[in-house]
């Protein structure tokens, strides 16, 4: 017999009776059900109902045993009474009568329990998260992640990937946040970083002639902490192709990531459809790069309806340049209540508030009619325009927000997101996936000064020439996917140019002597034969999240940091021994 | 038709004839036949040959083109004359009349050539990798490394094994060598460490609950650069059970190891049975704990037949306390030009020599007789004993050696090496495995203090009662596997007792207070309820190395670093900026 199991807790059935087991496992709990002990024990694979009368030789030692001990019991497998079989667990048809018990690991008093559903404050999860991850859901949880991971793996292989590994300690590679550094032993006063992604080599194995790369990566970032973002390190499914145009890349990511979510969904509608949306076009319907499609609204720009109008507000501001007033439909929305309440919300969001027209019936019965202060302002020839315009009808609202895009897009955006869940329009069980496309190459910072809006290695549409003309007008083939209002890929066709590199670069102030600093390796790989490639990288946290139907990125990691970037459980970070910070050639100065 | 290519370089067929393709790749080589110009295409897929008469409108285009630019032809596929196919390669029966050449990423001045197998400067290969992997002979050793981690995903998930992602920006995890340390920016003068191993994240696991764990896991050891050796981050194939013990883990690894060398290692002999060696046992008969079983030589002790002998230098040196004399069995090593060549040898690595008796025809005709200085000294009696002790026969030879074990041990293991190699017993077509069992829990260092000899997380066999005894006397559930001389994997079955983890660590020289504070998270876990467990760790850049047969271990690393670890492609280590060290508290000092 094996010196710990012969079976797992989760093997035992009705066709093993009158077999002598053995199992080891946790005490999930114990009872007493009139001086017969019942112990359900339990591990990674399920559990299994066991006990033990008091004429039992091992009584006295069933006895001693609390929540959470490590035992191994010895015992004969017999059939439950059919009155008491659980048809909810695998082993519900059998119970193990005790014949011995070996207490492998007993356990102190317990700061949170692993039987039941309390709740406990994430200080102490993380503290004691060896306790934590026993429970159901965490060990469901973490077997989600690992299982989701070994698909995407599959899947890329499946598509003729490899998987390369690219270094950890290495050189810099911004990708907009803060690098972790190492300090060298080896050179004092020098440092490694740790990669913010890998997309310098992973652009590298391009030039060295890999064509299709895969990783499932860590990257680092010290960034501050939030609720979906880790403060340390993160893992992205991170894929380059050379020879490739942006729909290659799409054409390899769809059926990968709509599988993980096919797969993983748990039954949820998996849409098939992606639409590719210009970042433009996702701006103005729906007031973000990460637009949530299970919500069906569409804004529209309804500007020409207010210019000139008898409201006021709106007419004065289409009078300034770049201004203009769009509509936020509200199918359904009908009702003064809920466009007071929207109303309301706005207010609580800065805004001076929401303007708003509804249709309702009219009350001397001569059918629908126009409400809201806005529909008298306008008069009903304008009103009904933008009905006919929106497509609304009897029961419907439309409420309205203007200025400069720029300064309400986002308001407007959220505003969208409520009134679909206000309204019961937002489909939860459904994953909608669509691609933005077309990003700004540059933007215009509060300075004036123009930077890269979003990554510095993407290809401008239109190549050298685009960047001959006005910056703030060059897209580049850059590309987000967006799931459910939360983006889970970014990615683009890199420029492998120099020529154009260095253009690009010079437009956002950086000169050619500071290119060369920061990306001289990759920069010199261009000058040497480089192929055409892109890829993108897929946020795997994220995809689980989204997946297990959680917002704290915390609840999907094993071993996570605290909201302060502290480990609780392993007492990071710590101070460093003189002798480790004598050897770096590194003093700490305390601020004064 | 596609942008880049309607087919790989490697894809073409006699089939294909009379197609029009776009093929997209690399210039192997121009060549100039009769005015033909012959470019050989070649991408990560293979090499096809293309070729322009100077009649055709492309000539001049092709005519410009130099080696490893990177291009797009248009062309049609022609069946090469019958004496020109190419039988080594796939695409050797066809080739392509270009039509339309496209150049889409030209290359200067070649530091280093992709066609040919000429040899470069180790550092002028890391500071342009981007072509050196752009060669055959790399892309087999980086698809070969890829091949072989994808294996042994796939058979650690067959043997139901999850992969989990433990933290790498976490608490320090000693492993006997140096921590890489990482300055945090919301603590200043607070540091993370990189993990050594995910050893005690992966004892986490178990206490978790989570029974089976693998996980491809990235390492970082600050130590000085070896060939054998990353001098920043490596990979292991790690991985832990629970409730098992040290047969299950065998039981568990063999198959993967072993099918990793069946699949890749080239039709090179896997042995099928991997022998248990006791490390003692292996000391003695290999003088190494790591030995080549592919040589077939045993030593034996035979001391008894030089104790009070003619061989005064060692009969004196037996009446030392805790000396022994061994003897290395030469088979077919017996000529006296073979002995003092092995005597030489001894001599260069600073012994006196290596004593040494042959066996031979005797000149007389009457048989078989032994030669050389010792068998003369003890005379015939115990020269015989000693023959018939080592069953060896004419033309056959024997060394010894003699002193205290630690003192001579490791030479004679070398010489065991030499002469199996010299004489050819080694086969070098073969992977030998063995486990060497029971390593001694602690070790006598130089300055007489007690301390673990290796790692301090296993189970001292018998518990706590056995370390209540001579610490020198305990084994410990430790383990290594040997392959070829090399050590592949290590493990062990660990201790979870927090009692005996105390009381091992105190015999160390290591007060409770010290192991609270350095591994205080995992004491805490095995308080609450630990299940027995254990597991290993097996070397992927060493398994790599092994069977692309190649001695250097930058060879099988994507972008390694130099031997100064310095990565002379991305330009690391670096200096910070001065902003970059406030943010972090720290200050560089220099020395004086």
């Amino acid at each position: 017999m094996h010196r710990y199991r012969t079976q797992t807790c989760a093997d035992l059935r009705a066709s093993d009776v009158g077999q002598t087991v053995r199992l080891s496992g946790w005490v999930h709990r114990v009872r007493d059900h009139g001086g017969i002990l019942f112990v359900d024990l339990r591990d990674h694979y399920g559990i299994t109902q066991c006990l033990v009368d008091p004429d039992s030789p091992a009584f006295g030692d069933v006895e001693k045993l609390r929540a959470e001990w490590c035992i191994r019991i010895d015992g004969v497998v017999k059939a439950r009474d059919s009155a008491l079989v659980n048809p909810k667990i695998p082993t519900g048809e059998v119970e193990v009568f005790i014949r011995e018990v070996e207490v492998l690991g007993p356990a102190g008093e317990l700061p949170l329990q692993v039987f039941g559903d309390q709740e406990y404050p994430e200080e102490t999860r993380l503290r004691y998260r060896f306790l934590d991850l026993r429970r159901e859901v965490m060990q469901r949880k973490m077997t989600l992640r690992s299982d989701v991971v070994r698909f995407l793996r599959e899947r890329m292989w499946g598509q003729g990937f490899r998987e390369y590994q690219t270094p950890i300690i290495t050189a810099s590679s911004p990708e907009g946040a803060r690098d972790f550094l190492v300090p060298s032993r080896l050179h004092p006063g020098r440092f490694y970083a740790l990669p913010q992604a890998p997309q310098q080599f992973k652009q590298l194995l391009m030039v060295s002639g890999f064509d299709r790369y895969f990783q499932i990566a860590p990257c680092f970032r010290d960034e501050d902490p939030r609720a979906d973002r880790s403060p340390t390190d993160f893992y992205q499914l991170d894929l380059e192709m050379s020879f490739v145009t942006q729909e290659d890349v799409f054409a390899t990511v769809q059926p990968v990531i709509r599988g993980v979510f096919e797969e993983f969904g748990g039954g949820r509608t998996v849409d098939s459809e992606w639409p590719l949306i210009s970042y433009r076009d996702a701006a103005l319907k729906y007031g973000t790069d990460k637009p949530d499609l299970r919500n069906p609204i569409e804004m529209q720009v309804v500007s020409e309806h207010f210019r000139g109008s008898g409201f006021a507000v709106f007419a004065r501001l289409l009078e300034q340049e770049g201004t203009e007033v769009r509509a936020i439909p509200a199918p359904k929305g009908g009702s003064r209540k809920f466009c007071d309440r929207m109303n309301a919300w706005a207010q609580k969001e800065g805004l001076p508030g929401m303007g708003y027209i509804f249709w309702r019936e009219a009350e001397d019965g001569s059918g629908m009619e126009a409400a809201g202060p806005l529909a008298k302002n306008i008069g009903p020839e304008r009103t009904e325009a933008i009905r006919s315009q929106l497509g609304l009808g009897l029961g419907d609202a439309a409420f309205f927000l203007g200025g400069k895009p720029d300064a309400f897009e986002k308001i407007a955006g959220r505003a969208r997101t409520v009134i679909g869940e206000e309204l019961g329009l937002t489909d939860k069980d459904r994953f909608a996936f669509c691609w933005i496309v077309d990003f700004p190459m540059f933007e215009k910072g509060d300075d004036g000064r123009i930077d890269f809006s979003h990554n510095p290695f993407s290809m401008p549409q239109g190549g050298l020439e685009a960047l001959e003309g006005d910056p703030l007008g060059v897209v580049a083939y850059q590309y987000d996917l967006a799931c459910n209002g939360y983006e889970l890929i970014s990615g683009g066709i890199r420029n492998h140019t120099p020529e154009i590199m260095f253009r690009a670069f010079e437009i956002a102030g950086y000169p050619p002597e500071e290119v060369e600093k920061r990306f001289g390796g990759m920069v010199n790989a261009f000058r040497h034969g480089a192929p055409p490639h892109g890829g993108c990288a897929a946020g795997i946290d994220r995809i689980v999240m989204l997946l297990a139907d959680e917002q704290n990125i915390r609840e999907v990691i094993l071993f996570p940091m605290n909201q302060r970037a502290e480990d609780l459980l392993m007492g990071a970070p710590s101070e460093p021994l003189a002798a480790q910070l004598r050897e770096l050639g590194l003093r700490v100065v305390r601020e004064a």
